[in-house]
């Protein structure tokens, strides 16, 4: 049996969304184990069925406005620290929160911990792809960190690899680095060195920097970005993509009588588009580089988004990511090392 | 009389679409005249009618792949090169070019040369934006700079106002400062920095933080970013537009003759957001910070975008967009070298 550690407190949604969610999970999934975090009075009335589901009893919740780490070190008994505790103290595998990015990210690094050897988790995602073979590709960091150091951009290679291939089935995962042009002399400081980090990688099969403009287009299967310019180039991806479907119904609208008519006809293919471009429906964010899995659902994650994120969890446990990472960090400690000093 | 100086080499169709531009220009703008630098024997033959065209023979080209810096040294004889010192020269008081950014931002900042007091000057843009007061706001820096000090951001900020006063007609352009989040304390050392500069600016009203995910939705006038995480912005807003008008027209094609009649009737609504997702057709890209408008179009632009682009030059120099920033730059000289020694 695998045990998720769930916040069920965190989210627009929680706990109502959280709580279906884990039951349609609870019935999908039958190698999965949920303990549910969250106050008593407004999470038990929700349960319909609680098998292979335990309330543990929490009294806080960290609200999404308030400052992560203050939140995490004030809240000790808030709904997201207790799940995060439970995965520290090895009670359960995996650990689930829809709510505060920010505070997820510190109780992933500051209670889960780090792998040793990695220096900065990083935030990750599965992005749909067109035009290359696989369907998607995994974006990092998206904003664990403000500021990366050039071995920190080396090791997300291999993190990255680790769950293209683990969890993705993608074979030899195809890194590539973002940068502000396609040859090896572009971009600052930062990225020019880890360009020639990454270029003498043995450890993962590097490519060479991808431009913001072709990161849709199936050419990696990894990109890694500092987090700042990867935070800034996924929301602006997303809000190009909501902007642009916001702007088609109007230009229907506009359209009068024909152009409704026009919409009708188009709905299977504007709601194919819709599908395929909303990021969030490939599953939660995943923090790279801690002891165990932390996967993130969008705030306003519905019980179906929630249920779909406990497949990616399992598959996440069943393919021992954190174990294999680990183990290949471990072994490749001193070339590591290496990369650290001559940067 | 406003003389433009033109590399007519520059871009995917030069000289053709180049000259046919001008040519377009000179009958829509009384008040313009142009000076087409290039080889003689490929540019005469194309000019149907030299009013207010004068052809002035070069031997050299710039091309999109050369190393920027290197080929501006060697080609002094080339189109670009000729056209920026005919400017510097005061022979010409603007110049335009289709051709190498990284070229014509050379040329830009080392022959036309930098306003005393602005440290790095930018690339700028204007972009559509969509719900706001505006129908476009200007976005920069999209990558003239690799890496950019504090100071840098707070000078984009007068830079950027002075463009959006002028040239744009937004009265008291509302700026904000590109960062991962919207909060004062979001960011790396550089942004942290930058926004606290921008908050005690009397030049400019700054209203705070702008992720990239709300920048189209219209809470600014310019939008001030370091030139790597603008440009990583920029291109993937095009990208995912681009990526999104192909999977529209991939789903209507799977959906059948359905498909096929609903996009007919929809034609007018599509062509529209198409239009407006062309980020290029909003005219070119603008050098700020030099001593003279110095304006690029995308290397694919074709003679309607050329001839729009000289409509936005001559509002420039009719503006005196130049004139105005420098005085400005001069008044407030003290103040600025102060804000550079206090980060």
């Amino acid at each position: 049996m695998i045990k998720i550690a769930i916040d069920a407190m965190g989210g627009d949604f929680a706990p109502d969304e959280i709580v279906k969610g884990v039951e349609i999970a609870r019935d999908r999934y039958p190698e999965l184990e949920f303990q549910l975090f969250g106050t008593a009075d407004k999470v038990r009335p929700l349960i319909q069925n609680d098998d292979r589901i335990t309330l543990i009893p929490t009294t806080e919740e960290i609200e999404m406005g308030e400052e992560p780490v203050k939140a995490m070190k004030n809240k000790q008994d808030s709904s997201l620290v207790r799940a995060a505790q439970a995965v520290k103290e090895g009670s359960a595998d995996a650990l689930f929160s829809a709510g505060n990015t920010g505070a997820i990210l510190s109780s992933a690094i500051f209670i889960v911990g780090r792998i040793k050897g990695v220096d900065r988790p990083a935030l990750a995602s599965a992005i749909p792809s067109f035009g290359g073979p696989n369907d998607s590709f995994v974006f990092m960091d998206l904003g664990a960190n403000a500021e990366n150091k050039p071995s920190h951009l080396y090791q997300y290679g291999i993190l990255g690899s680790f769950y293209a291939q683990s969890v993705m089935g993608i074979k030899d995962p195809r890194v590539r680095l973002l940068n502000n042009g396609g040859e090896e002399d572009k971009g600052d400081e930062t990225h020019k060195e880890a360009h020639q980090l990454m270029k003498q990688a043995t450890a993962f099969n590097f490519l060479g920097n991808v431009e913001s403009r072709e990161i849709l287009e199936g050419t990696a299967d990894v990109v890694v970005a500092d987090g700042f310019s990867g935070n800034a180039a996924l929301k602006a991806m997303e809000g190009t993509a909501l902007t642009m479907m916001d702007q088609l119904k109007d230009s229907i609208k506009l359209t009068g009588f024909r152009g409704i008519l026009g919409a009708l006809l188009l709905k299977p293919a504007l709601r194919s588009l819709k599908h395929k471009m909303d990021f969030n429906e490939q599953g939660g964010a995943v923090v790279l580089g801690v002891k165990a899995p932390v996967v993130k659902t969008h705030g306003s994650a519905k019980a179906n988004a929630v249920a779909n994120t406990m497949g990616q969890i399992e598959k996440m446990v069943q393919e021992d990511l954190v174990g294999k990472t680990t183990a290949f960090i471990k072994e490749n400690a001193d070339s590591l090392k290496a990369k650290k000093i001559e940067k």
